[in-house]
């Protein structure tokens, strides 16, 4: 298909990340990650994330987040997380199974929670009959598109640590966060106090590649929900997130092939590249449509996702050529997510076809 | 490194099917394996093996095995396998987190369990304390590079249906298997009456890829020992597997490039070719270092790796030079694999090493 | 303490249940239910329920109700349940920890769920992103002390089983609904089609002791949602449930004293007398406060439970003689629960000192 | 039946500890263990152990070691523990499937392991692809009726916590071990360094009822082997038990009926005298066949067990009249199992039998 507003893991792999692959490919490497080359890229991203964490590289998304979570969770825990959370709503039940924690949704309208609607969940600590909150798990950017500011994150940081609870933040589309904030990845993760985060790569123009970040946080040393010191829950987590990662079939053989993709992504900050050009073509697709009457920009448009409310005749006619998916059956709301390599030809061949269904009819 | 002996997976990717990767990567596709390509190479796969079957791609070895037998396991059941089985050494414990249920290891002393042997663990039906028997899991070849006969699967396959019990097959090097019986995989798993098998990639030349294939039974119409009719239990496996592997981790986004990857690997027989080169290359080994007095072959050299026991001053000056890894500290036995990229001149290095530091000690 | 309004279970055991476990204290008997007494008991169980069943005995409702579930889920699939059901609210998480699937919770103000309600559970059917929805789990009486009318179970049932689903009733307050509707437990269970029942009788007069009992459903031969034909499973959950019960530590070694406490319980209706008695102690308290402007029963008074909202003060000071709990915070609804052994003496004292709290105010 | 051999669970409740389980059937009591009478007994028995460590009651002795084990596993752990240990051999799998960790089973011919059988399993440390060596369980007496003496524990927990690992003992029926080893249970458990205990009533008289203990080890202040100070995953367990036990469906709403039978059981040393009428039968039992040459006494009687070697013929005769289980159909080892209600009589006829069977052959 020539061009797919479906999803960013719909486009392909960036020839530069595709590059760095086949030049990978020489010769022979030890597996597992044991290569003293998997082992350097790590390195290079817990730099750019401040340097005080370990890094660990999955597969896809389902493994980093679930991989990541485990490190703090026991059976009897929580994951507080908004109802819209991909982890709450498209992973088939796998955190459940997994981790054996479930998961309390959290009502939010724009994808993003706030403190108050996070207290809501903090309830039941020591009361036997229920799951004991542990870890709030937050998207930046959000799966509706929206963004977190920094102030908010360590709000939410602060809030989850004083009850002896962490927060993990799904970043698979973090870069898009990154370029969109136009912030380096630490100041709004590492320095506002996230315990975890899952750091994406698929959905920003890598073949498959994640990774998952545990900061250590030498400065909490206040008892956790469950009674371990928090910096030393952090440091078990960094310790055993390989074990995690073997059980949850996420230890890939050929490292080297992440790691190489990892550091051409890295390198001249080719990640934030990518991002802003997805970035840039939803703004500007967004800006195309918002004077048109029978498109309703519906929620802002902070990084490389555009929702709009369009009318039923309007999503029909447009799924003959476009691909996209509805997001609410009921207001006929639809997702219009920009990829690495959607061009502003493709935005304004889509506009136009807009257009015309509508003068159409 | 230039070549390592320590496992067919420190080998890279093939020029082939890395150009079949790099072909995949134009335009858009739509993602977790939706796309025409991917069911079209799917079918491929499914007539290889006879057409009666139903095949899924994951990520690795560990998510084939692991999402296979989930199809077939309650909490309450047991797996039984070869203790030498990879499920059962290496995965970290996966097999009794993911599936809830338990191994129980068989003893065997060249990899292969007899009809005998797997006997002994067809106990307690019935016994309400005691986990019941489900499936039996072999490897073929085995970790210790030896074969079964389509005879002898067929008689386990029986078996283990006679008792209303399943068979799979963990395949990570099937192919190395169908060249050196000189066999169509079919042949010697479906035609036997497998299950359920993992069908590998990675160690054979592909950048990552497995499959899980669930056989259709229509001619098992028996209870099973869980009280369901077999062939229903089968067919159950192949409608959710699905699910499995997305609870699993194990549903890939940008599906296509495996789907590119397992195309090529099919074609014009390639996944034998690579799998010949290193089955020769192993026999080559082997009979390069048979005469010496020093080395004995400790294993029958069927697939892709050599077995031997050496002397420790032996291995301790070969690892100067040369990766591959001691498998019983107590024996001094080590193993020595090869790949679809080892060469003859790497074999002849390896084997004038071998012979300079026998002389020189 | 002289008698508590806080839970069925804070009253202790029926003579009649405490004699007959003295005399079931003889001699020596076989373990774990293999004795003949507990078959024949079990036996009278499911004559009780209509014979076209299998019953089990267990601990606890906590115990029953994950017990009965696991045999109808598989992982990647999901419980539909009331927000307000027990195995949402007050399990820690059992439910997911220990079957391995998820709860979706339904919304409801009475604790009740009707098949609009329901049916916006039942979604995502087919959707490798979506747990796949197996069971509803409904409680009779509910939570809120509200009844389903039979009408209402075998529409529920009938809805379920359309959908390829099955429905389970807590039922740990059965003996409640069974005398409150003037039915046998049969008429609003078997003969509505509901396919598995948690049978209470801790808190109805027992020192311990429920009882697990699936439904044979030869009637349902259509494939369910993960494409086993219904009836079949349901064979398959009766045959095996006594693996799930062990497994989940359900397994009593003394059965005989579970056994003898359900001969008891069954003969002469005694499970009705004793559930009358709490009944009609709930309706009388309702009925004797009913007229005071401060007191508003806020759910219909249909088994043991009388639901009312007053007003802090009131709660505040009643507290101080008599145990209670306030179940909405924000409302301040409170409940009053009744006992088998709660007297007409016991709700007068109460009323008494409800209006001597109001006259004082 | 009159008299089993079977098991000690075939035998009843002694009546002491019916008449305090029908005394503390009076008024109401709060449910769950929060009220202050299970709350003493509770301190009664930490007190009897040494006073360093929390209690917990649970309904059996499944539940008893798996929640135990529970507060030390993490899912990548391993559980060392004797290959004949109930938890290995009698559970249907419900370790793996409640903890997700896995068990090593280690080789033993009389029930003990020694230090050097437990260091064979003591390995893998830091290697991702093995499950991570966390707690050994054993059995105090063991499973085939021998016991450990206070030096051999201590052994045992000292190189166990050496490695950063932990030590459970499955005290099914440690009072007869205190019985028979003439010392305080204190002095060969807490004394000797364990870190958790399953303490038995069931199998001593009890109607139903166990108890977790975990110890506090706060000199213990090494990192264990998953990173955590071991005195402070001592403290996370015992904090965080009560939710394991919820969620392990152990957890039973009228606590004071177990409560009350442990109040009485340990009073007076109830608990002792009841163990030594059953291992002084054992004695008896043995000591009466000991000089018959059909009757090879396979054990050593240290506890309440019997183990013999005995002809068929003979076993198949004697199981006329007596009930008792065939341990090792291969050399026709039996168990008989003398319980606290066990008389002299009931030795002195089934030793006439023996002999009588014997003449009669």
């Amino acid at each position: 298909m020539k061009h797919s507003f479906g999803s960013d893991n719909h486009s392909g792999v960036h020839p530069q990340i595709m590059q760095a692959i086949i030049e990978a490919n020489n010769e022979f490497a030890t597996a597992y990650g044991e290569d003293q080359y998997t082992k350097e890229v790590l390195h290079k991203l817990e730099d750019l994330l401040g340097g005080n964490c370990t890094a660990f590289f999955v597969f896809n998304g389902t493994g980093a987040n679930i991989v990541a979570l485990q490190g703090f969770l026991r059976s009897y825990n929580s994951v507080l997380a908004p109802a819209s959370a991909h982890i709450n709503v498209d992973e088939c039940g796998a955190v459940e199974k997994i981790s054996s924690a479930r998961i309390i949704p959290l009502e939010t309208t724009d994808g993003k929670v706030t403190p108050q609607q996070v207290k809501a969940g903090l309830t039941g600590f020591g009361f036997q009959h229920h799951a004991q909150p542990k870890i709030l798990s937050i998207s930046q950017p959000t799966e509706l598109g929206t963004l977190y500011t920094p102030e908010e994150i360590k709000e939410l940081a602060d809030l989850m640590h004083s009850h002896g609870c962490y927060l993990h933040v799904d970043g698979s589309r973090i870069s898009n966060a990154s370029e969109s904030l136009g912030l380096p990845i630490k100041e709004f993760i590492s320095d506002c106090g996230v315990d975890a985060l899952s750091f994406g790569g698929t959905k920003n123009g890598l073949l498959m590649g994640e990774a998952v970040v545990i900061f250590h946080r030498p400065e909490n040393t206040l008892p956790d929900s469950n009674g371990i010191p928090m910096n030393m829950l952090n440091m078990e987590a960094a310790k055993n997130l390989q074990y995690l990662r073997k059980q949850t079939t996420q230890l890939y053989s050929k490292s080297r092939f992440i790691a190489a993709q990892f550091n051409e992504y890295l390198t001249n900050d080719l990640y934030l590249k990518l991002a802003g050009q997805s970035n840039s073509m939803a703004k500007y697709l967004a800006e195309s449509l918002k004077n048109l009457k029978e498109v309703e920009i519906s929620k802002p448009v902070e990084s490389n996702a555009v929702f709009a409310i369009i009318p039923q005749w309007l999503s029909e006619e447009l799924h003959k050529k476009h691909y996209f998916y509805v997001w609410d059956e009921q207001t006929n709301e639809v997702r219009w997510m920009c990829s690495f390599n959607t061009t502003k030809e493709d935005i304004d061949e889509f506009v136009k076809d807009v257009k015309e269904i509508i003068s159409r009819h």
